[in-house]
């Protein structure tokens, strides 16, 4: 949405629940009473909920369960992050399309949101469940001066804002982030992240930020393959969430720790981090990218993002890339 | 070119200078001696000169000064780089295609050639200077299982590759290659190396490896921003270079560190590489990504490709990338 109906919006918006006539709205925008009407029908067939009532004028009574980007602006903090949002009511794969916009020169935070995806894609080829209108998937173009040896570091900067938002609802102690990328609910997945990028040679060109989140899907309607590992945040609280207000934080806090590893490092978000990081001292098995698995005890976290594991002979090993599982039961 | 010119030229190539007839040709074939002649012309228009004599047939006299894939393949050892060659007589940049091709699901070792480029890529957004018809630009897609942290060695790999091809034509010691990707010739250019990579967080997803080798362009015809710097291999050897051979050459070495590389890593061309590395303990001016300068003493490479440098004050540095300046006569 743009032009007219997005500046009818926000006037109707600023009247907070009260009537404006069309005189005004007509006086504002500087077009025909006629014209007015027609942005209102536009903002209608949006799902916005507009009543007109005879000689008083109209009235915004609801706003749709939409991530419309007017929405999120409407509410959002951010200095550089989803400034510019690119919204679909349904796409293959936000990824592919942040990609696409970061290939073709989109600036740094440029940020893609669908209402569903057809083709979401998970870490190492899996695919990621993305029914319509019930939870958050966005992608998000990045820029830094950065090393392709520090990325791995962002996801981790990633998870940590995810945790972060996802903590603002639920009670101490609830959610975990499981080594690198997965947001955890009382130990079930509510949220992961996919993190491309383009390089030359040791210099990231640029980074899509690919996050996931289930919010607002029933935890029964999951597909049967994640229904014993996946949550959603509304099954956890048994009440909806707002997805608008869910996303303005989600943005807000990511921008803050990436900010933050940008100037100083991993180091600097390093504590926010390890405040939901729990495998310390876990059994965890590794499945490496290579094909190799290593089984033993979590130590801890390398400063350039590695996993540290005592395997049972004793011996440390560090675990750059790979998928990891959790010994249940023992932690 | 395919089909019936590529089998008359690979007919006429086996005669190995005598003269096939039309007859032969066209059974050879199984097509009228009409559509032999039609192939002949296509042939004679990609600059294949064939002699045709009455009553003897048809002659290869001379092959054009082509990168032609059919002239590379018929003299390649390799097993699968650039087993598919994708050649232009004119493109913006090879690595440009490359990428295009590696995101459209080209395999492992898909190989592009361009006889001139329009807007050749170098280092850090440098333009790379591609005359036609004279030297060598190529990229290749290479899809390893590799941590995005590893890849950088893979530049040093490939280096090493150019290194030892150009060595193949000149005197001991007249190589060296300038950390991490330039290969000198006397002291000056003669070879860069674009590395372009997508990943999926800590793992590769393909590489693209760009190479350009100043073969038989005359210093003189160099640019003067890059006369001072740079040389090319014929002006060298004051003789002209076999491009056809010298490629070939080239991605027969380029497999084997490749393939070195992928089983056991950077060690395990690091003895080939360090023959060509002669920056150790010459003072050396490196310009970083972050914009900070650091000067000092080369020290040595680590395994994960990084240049060592000492400084003035005594202490050990790390440099992952960088832009270096060698001092001059310190050898």
């Amino acid at each position: 949405m743009r032009g007219g109906p997005a500046r009818v919006l926000e006037t109707l918006r600023r009247a907070d629940g009260r009537s404006c006539s069309g005189e005004t709205l007509s006086r504002a925008e500087g077009v025909s009473r006629a014209q007015v009407w027609k942005h209102i029908e536009t903002l209608r067939a949006l799902g916005y909920d507009i009543e007109a009532c005879a000689g008083e004028g109209y009235r915004l009574t609801r706003t749709p369960d939409r991530l419309y980007p007017e929405e999120i602006l409407a509410g959002l903090a951010t200095r550089w992050l989803a400034r510019e949002i690119h919204w679909f009511d349904e796409t293959d794969s936000t990824n592919r399309v942040a990609l696409e916009l970061a290939r073709s020169g989109a600036p740094h935070g440029t940020t893609v949101i669908a209402e569903s995806q057809t083709a979401g894609r998970g870490r190492l080829g899996r695919s990621f469940f993305s029914p319509p209108h019930l939870n958050l998937y966005t992608s998000i173009v990045l820029r830094p001066t950065l090393t392709t040896a520090s990325a791995p570091t962002w996801i981790l900067a990633a998870a940590t804002a995810c945790a972060e938002t996802i903590d603002g609802y639920c009670a101490p102690g609830e959610v975990e982030i499981k080594w690198p990328n997965d947001v955890l609910l009382r130990g079930s997945k509510t949220s992961g992240i996919l993190m491309e990028l383009a390089a030359e040679a040791t210099q990231v060109s640029f980074l899509v930020l690919g996050i996931g989140i289930n919010l607002n899907v029933d935890r029964g309607d999951l597909p049967d393959e994640f229904r014993a590992h996946a949550t959603s945040l509304s099954s956890h609280l048994h009440a909806p969430v707002d997805r608008i207000a869910f996303a303005s934080s989600l943005y807000l806090q990511l921008e803050g720790v990436l900010d933050a590893c940008a100037e100083r490092g991993f180091d600097a978000v390093r504590t926010r981090f390890e405040r939901f990081f729990r495998m310390r001292g876990r059994e965890v098995r590794v499945l490496e990218i290579d094909g190799g698995e290593t089984a033993g005890r979590a130590v801890g976290i390398d400063p350039d993002g590695a996993l540290r594991i005592r395997t049972a002979a004793g011996r440390e090993k560090r675990v750059i890339a790979g998928d990891v599982t959790l010994a249940k039961g023992n932690a």
